[in-house]
């Protein structure tokens, strides 16, 4: 099985066939991280729950969760109008990020002057 | 002026100069659309207060909200845990999306067959 071809069709890979994936936990809306996903990784993460990541660091499919126990239950996915984003609504257990915090966004807040 | 050298250390951009950037309103968590920063475009986002893009189109800096009046006032920005991403919290008047959406996020969502 692969990604449904009327996805397929839809979708406006990079120079390496990914799309970027945003991660927020579906009630909270908290943003949890930005990955990447190939067909496959969407295929996967839209039939089998599990949000589903291509690791450009590995060059390997990678089942969030697998490893670190850290799983993403997948609620809900959306193409953005240019087709080279997803936002994947996800149930997280525990942190997102691989450092322990919840999300990869929490350690390195910039500073605005203005703000 | 350009970006804190502090901050230009700890990016990790890609083949274009470029890191990921979502833009998600600051107070209830939508999230609005991905795009994308250059040094510049980061630099001016954290000194003007408004929301600014490399568009890759177009080639060139991209105030969000310059032609469209859809401007993005910036509340936070954070860098994500490898630095190829920053989450932007801001306050969007009216539509993010250039179809006049709310959110680049809203007209496509995907079926998961098991939801």
């Amino acid at each position: 099985m692969s990604l449904d071809p009327k996805i397929a069709a839809r979708l406006k890979r990079d120079a390496d066939g990914l799309v970027a994936a945003i991660a927020q936990q579906y009630d909270t809306g908290e943003v949890l991280m930005l990955a990447w996903m190939n067909d496959e990784a969407l295929h996967r993460t839209l039939t089998t729950g599990r949000a589903t990541y291509w690791s450009r660091s590995r060059a390997e499919l990678w089942v969030k969760g697998d490893t670190s126990g850290h799983v993403q239950h997948v609620k809900a996915v959306a193409l953005d109008c240019d087709g080279d984003a997803v936002l994947v609504k996800v149930d997280q257990v525990d942190g997102a990020c691989h450092t322990g915090d919840r999300t990869c966004f929490d350690a390195d807040q910039l500073e605005i002057p203005l703000g």
